[in-house]
């Protein structure tokens, strides 16, 4: 005899199957982060590319079927970078020698001038501890700290790795140090800086801080050890204030409970490099591949499905902000909001932040998910841009892709289209559907 | 209370961070792999290259602290390539249109002359049952059959369309075709052409037998639905006897029981073009990896591990069927066999060929794994070169890793060292470390 709950989960699980069928075989959103990638190209809030892709979003989600579509403004910090360079003379040589190198987002530069000083190295904050202020006073500070690459997941690494892109500027700053060099967050055994935010503590002179990749970094490392190593650094990158910019918003508005809405969504902007294919095109396309497949299916949802591009979740937040004070001030009803923006790798799970009853409830549909390669329900976390709806009690998730390469395209020039597999991320977009399906269909 | 099981599993657990913290921060595959890749390359069974390999594997094993290396001859197949292209002629144009083309592996050629035939599409073998032979005899028979995108694990849909390769040349030979053009076994959304293996019926004439990419195969079904599309065909390639060759086989003898054997590999040789790197190259640098672990942190295993560098997987599993022979005449006995060859991906599972007993055993485990990433352990099957050993009845298993991207890539030109990311290379030797490591202490 068949229970209630096995003849729902015979059902999803057909559900389940066409949602895959369809975007396995015929979904779009490939293509569409091809032409996010190739013609528009990386898109820094604020920015004229930034303005295209929320107008290329706008077109694409109403093209995708979306019922309503509309922008969402929010102020935004812009950010430039401009032409810059890094040079070291090594021990006991004459020339200056290049090294690819990129600022840190957010980061002031050298105002054009040529900043040369000596360079100190320390591992950690605790080797900068022991040294004296005379010793960092004057000098620009390497910060050679390994990314932990034996931490198999490497957001756990990047996390922990984190502050010394984050913070460490300030830390130098507050002991006299005239700019940082920091080793790239990055796992790429390679040459690749990896930009990023950081953000300038308002007791601290603002000093230029800068990435370099695992190679150089290597090589300055071998360097320093063997004597003084002098560095020129000569940079214009600085913040511009701020331009309006906008998140891009379309819904299917639900038959049942209109007024509940199931959120999904990544962020629209980028760093100033690369193409943003991997952070976050990827969530960009596989959350209007959603809403799309929905449509083709013609599954209109018993609750509202609302698609949100967000804005400036890579140096500001203030898209996922606005989008949070919005819903509030309009006394909204989200009950669920899922964020894709770890990379359009295989999907492996969703990490959770919601109510144990809700999170558990969603873990009974574990085996359901398994024929799709998503089997870990166990970790705790959703995304950045939905983090504002997370504190407003708003149960929250988000996608969890294979880890293991994302942190080598992370924030580089390298991340671009290419380096996405058409299968992973139309995977990814099927498990998103999936679960968006379950709680647009049975609420949570 | 502690019970005995959780005290093994609480160092058992401090071991597999052990063997995770050595290769994922000191391991040598990815170094390996890339010499294979850029030094030697591809290395078809019989070839130069291939020899090359085999002498490269064995000073690898050595190096690497094997307490004994040695090769074991097996007579193998030599099929080459040579010179060979394709061209169409659509309706109602003049001019020929070259299309990039593959021979199909062990097909014999045109001899060089030009084989010129109208081309019959047709989807599937159903479809050219429905055809008169008269439709059939003197042309060129196009199974324009697609890879099943739809099917999540691609091995799974590589398994079901793979007979388009390996039997459609026989079936329309039988009818009377002249040659064949099949729609590559590849998930690639893009015109490489795959090859891989095919074996002739001894009852039909040995006729030509192609692979043309996807892209290809979508302007190509556009014109044969448009009218009669002529081709020419001329190729070289064929099986010139055989050659000697040789599996390579380096161990680290059992501290306890040395008569129990542990066998872990992959296969050495690979098609001729591209570089063999996820196939198998990933197989062979990971299997050498966990030898050189065991070594670098003095593991030395109760049970012998045996790492075996198989020889022609590809075109006659003559590697395979020698080691498994030597065994039975040695009266050897091996408790289990391990091979990777399907990718040096994220690892997600090890699939099984055992009793109910040893496989809820090593499913007992699955806790141990699960940091890592590993989870499935329901799956049924094993390696290729190990086969032999599973008809002795010996337990084997298969690294299981993500299988998105391997189709795209597989027999392709495209295979090549770039498309290996190193920390899921090392990833997949860390899980087959961990295992091998189990099964040594404790036996299986």
């Amino acid at each position: 005899m068949m229970t209630h709950l096995s003849v729902w989960a015979q059902s999803d699980s057909l559900i389940f199957r066409q949602l895959a069928n369809q975007i396995m075989l015929h979904g779009n959103c490939y293509d569409d982060l091809r032409y996010l990638c190739k013609k528009i190209g990386n898109r820094i809030s604020g920015s004229e590319s930034c303005l295209k892709a929320i107008n290329w979003g706008a077109e694409t989600l109403t093209q995708a079927g979306a019922d309503k579509v509309w922008l969402q403004p929010a102020e935004v910090p812009y950010w430039v970078r401009g032409a810059e360079s890094l040079k070291v003379r090594l021990p006991n040589e004459k020339e200056w020698r290049s090294i690819r190198m990129l600022s840190i987002g957010n980061s002031e530069g050298t105002n054009g001038q040529i900043l040369e000083a000596p360079i100190v190295m320390v591992e950690d904050y605790a080797a900068l501890k022991r040294l004296t202020n005379d010793e960092i006073r004057g000098k620009i500070i390497f910060f050679n700290h390994r990314f932990p690459q034996e931490i198999i997941n490497s957001f756990e690494a990047y996390g922990k790795a984190g502050s010394y892109r984050w913070t460490a500027p300030n830390i130098a700053s507050s002991r006299g140090a005239l700019a940082v060099i920091i080793r790239s967050l990055s796992t790429g055994d390679d040459d690749e800086p990896h930009t990023g935010s950081m953000r300038y503590a308002d007791s601290v002179r603002k000093i230029p801080a800068v990435a370099i990749g695992n190679h150089s970094a290597d090589r300055l490392e071998e360097a320093c050890n063997k004597g003084v190593v002098k560095a020129q650094l000569q940079s214009h990158c600085t913040m511009r204030g701020t331009k309006m910019s906008f998140n891009v918003i379309g819904e299917l508005k639900g038959s049942d409970y209109p007024n509940q809405l199931v959120v999904v969504g990544g962020h629209l902007d980028s760093w100033d490099v690369g193409e943003g294919a991997q952070d976050d095109g990827a969530g960009i396309v596989q959350s209007i591949e959603v809403l799309r497949t929905f449509k083709a299916l013609k599954i209109r949802p018993k609750r509202t499905l609302r698609v949100v591009l967000f804005t400036n979740e890579e140096n500001g937040l203030r898209g996922g902000i606005a989008y949070a004070d919005s819903s509030k001030a309009h006394n909204e009803h989200p009950i669920f909001a899922l964020e894709s923006d770890a990379g359009g790798f295989s999907p492996r799970g969703f990490s959770m932040s919601m109510p144990l009853a809700k999170r558990k409830y969603l873990q009974s549909y574990r085996q359901l998910f398994l024929p799709y390669g998503v089997y870990d329900f166990e970790q705790h976390g959703s995304g950045a841009d939905i983090s504002p709806l997370e504190k407003m009690g708003v149960p929250c998730a988000e996608l969890m892709p294979d880890p293991q390469r994302y942190f080598d395209y992370h924030h580089t020039a390298n991340d671009v289209f290419e380096i996405v597999n058409h299968r992973e991320l139309k995977l990814g977009a099927v498990v998103m559907s999936q679960l968006v399906y379950l709680i647009t269909q049975y609420g949570l």
